[in-house]
């Protein structure tokens, strides 16, 4: 018999990184920046470990009345992340919920999370008072972060990437983790936050880009709609037309210069400020870079639709990687509860 | 090929019956007069099809930190079972456990269940009382209600005996029921209670009989064991010796007389109020009728406990007649949830 390859029987010395995403419709702009960018880097970094999941059942804590949207947003989250390059043989890309042993872990954590503590969580008042008209006030959204928990121990996830203003949310899995592990034995993998810096991507009224807000640039879209959206934003009020000076630090198309344009950034502050590049102009620049930086996601994206069975393939193939890994993760929680 | 029995091809049009209990320990004479009597006589009736269940997740809720107990406790609650003669041929016996699909329902029906119907179940508040001195007040234990409508509804039961004062615990299950087939469609069966006139069986002190309370009789006992128990009950503080009249309704040892010697109930009351039985010769009445009333059980019992595999076997051969069912339920409520 072949010896077999060293690399299979050295130990797996990557640290293994998890993140989800709920699928609540198509990539916009701001998503590209924080959420697709941040999977592409740490899928090329060969000291991590990555597991990128479609977070299909956090979605019912808010909208267990509009899942008939489901199944559509599910296949285009993976579509999208596939076209953006996101490679099912470099990080392992599944659904939550074909994962049932993250139910049962979660029945089994619930058991020993005081209500006090996720009665504290700032995100279940948030999400409250975010959808005031609904009635989402159920035990699914207040158990939001023990499904959270799970999904990170299951996997035994060691970094979870965070921005500095979800630490917070973060913490509430690893004290239910130490609880765990205080009450049954040293089990569960206590997760680290991988601080990430998210640039702040404003939408076209200057508030952060969002869905809800109706404010977006979608990445999708083509030429003519991403021109119309850029055209759309705000800009500095001072600056009526070409010739007046801006003041580029805040002006939301700026905010996307910043990121979408780096190589010009000093050139249009300067003619911001000067007065010699209008906003017209400006946007113009910005719609050129946003549709040539797109183009080949928006290209991949086409053909991988026309793909028969391309997401079911990769989706059951994710499932197949992880859950040999939840399965065992579950065995160890179940036999140190004595069940 | 044969033909298959007419019976087989005939639609059951039994109700099905479900119901369950937490693996709290040994026996006492409470629960033979309440739980095993009516679950012996619900196997017995053709127009049934029992489910009896294990509740060992439900034991979490407020055990969490006991757990090195429950696998004796359901071993020893399987073999209570097997020896009081319920039947795994007409009754499917099996552990809460053993059917992981109830905790994926679980995490669905939370979902949609309001945090105010939890909050408002009286149980959920004694609970809290009745163990003030821990820590108890968890995530799991306010979603008790959830775990046990998943139970009833997995299964598709359609009749749950109760007691008369807990109806209002099984209205929890009809709402959230009712609440998934307004959103999703009609796929879920809405329980509906199956009264029984449970005798309150009283304790040593006159109080209900309870293992926490101290004040029960064990129906595993061996006689010297019942004697003692049975002479240590209170009995009416009138009646100091025997010639004195007593009053036989505030007797605990008479209520255990009403149940377990019925055909001398009159001849004790008579004689209690004359002052000619006294309440030593009374008791030990009483204590007789246990020890033959219970002969036949504790003889099976100590035969079952000595036939290796017995419970593995009930409960295995339980968990693979219940899952198909729980499937079948599962995957119709993902198909109406779109999941």
């Amino acid at each position: 018999m072949d010896q077999p390859a060293v690399s299979s029987t050295l130990p797996d010395t990557r640290s293994r990184v998890l993140t989800g995403y709920r699928p609540t419709g198509p990539l916009h702009v701001g998503h590209w920046a924080g959420n697709i960018e941040s999977m592409l880097s740490l899928q090329a970094d060969p000291a991590r470990e990555c597991f990128f999941f479609i977070a299909d059942w956090h979605m019912l804590t808010t909208h267990y009345d509009r899942t008939d949207e489901l199944p559509g947003f599910t296949r285009e989250l993976a579509l999208d992340w596939l076209a953006a390059g996101i490679d099912p043989d470099r990080a392992t890309i599944y659904r939550q919920s074909d994962v049932p042993e993250v139910a049962e872990m979660t029945l089994l954590l619930g058991m020993i999370t005081p209500l006090g503590w996720l009665e504290r969580v700032p995100s279940f008042k948030e999400r409250l008072r975010d959808h005031a008209e609904r009635d989402i006030a159920n035990f699914g959204l207040l158990g939001y972060p023990v499904l959270q928990t799970v999904d990170i121990a299951i996997v035994r996830g060691e970094l979870v990437p965070v921005g500095e203003d979800q630490v917070a949310h973060l913490e509430i899995s690893r004290e239910i983790v130490r609880r765990f592990n205080r009450l049954y034995g040293d089990v569960l993998v206590e997760p680290q936050p991988l601080l990430s810096e998210t640039p702040l991507i404003p939408g076209s009224d200057g508030r952060k880009m969002s869905k809800s807000l109706d404010n977006a640039i979608w990445v999708r879209d083509d030429e003519d709609a991403i021109r119309a959206s850029v055209r759309s934003f705000v800009t500095d009020p001072q600056k009526v037309r070409r010739g007046d000076p801006g003041r580029p630090e805040i002006c939301p198309i700026f905010a996307l210069h910043r990121k979408f344009s780096p190589d010009r950034v000093d050139e249009i502050a300067e003619g911001c400020r000067s007065g010699a590049l209008g906003c017209v102009d400006c946007k113009t620049i910005l719609a050129d870079q946003l549709i040539e930086r797109f183009r080949p996601y928006r290209e991949r994206r086409a053909e991988l639709a026309g793909e028969p069975g391309l997401v079911d393939r990769v989706l059951d193939e994710g499932a197949e990687k992880v859950r040999p890994v939840a399965r065992a993760t579950l065995e160890a929680v179940r036999e140190a509860m004595h069940l």
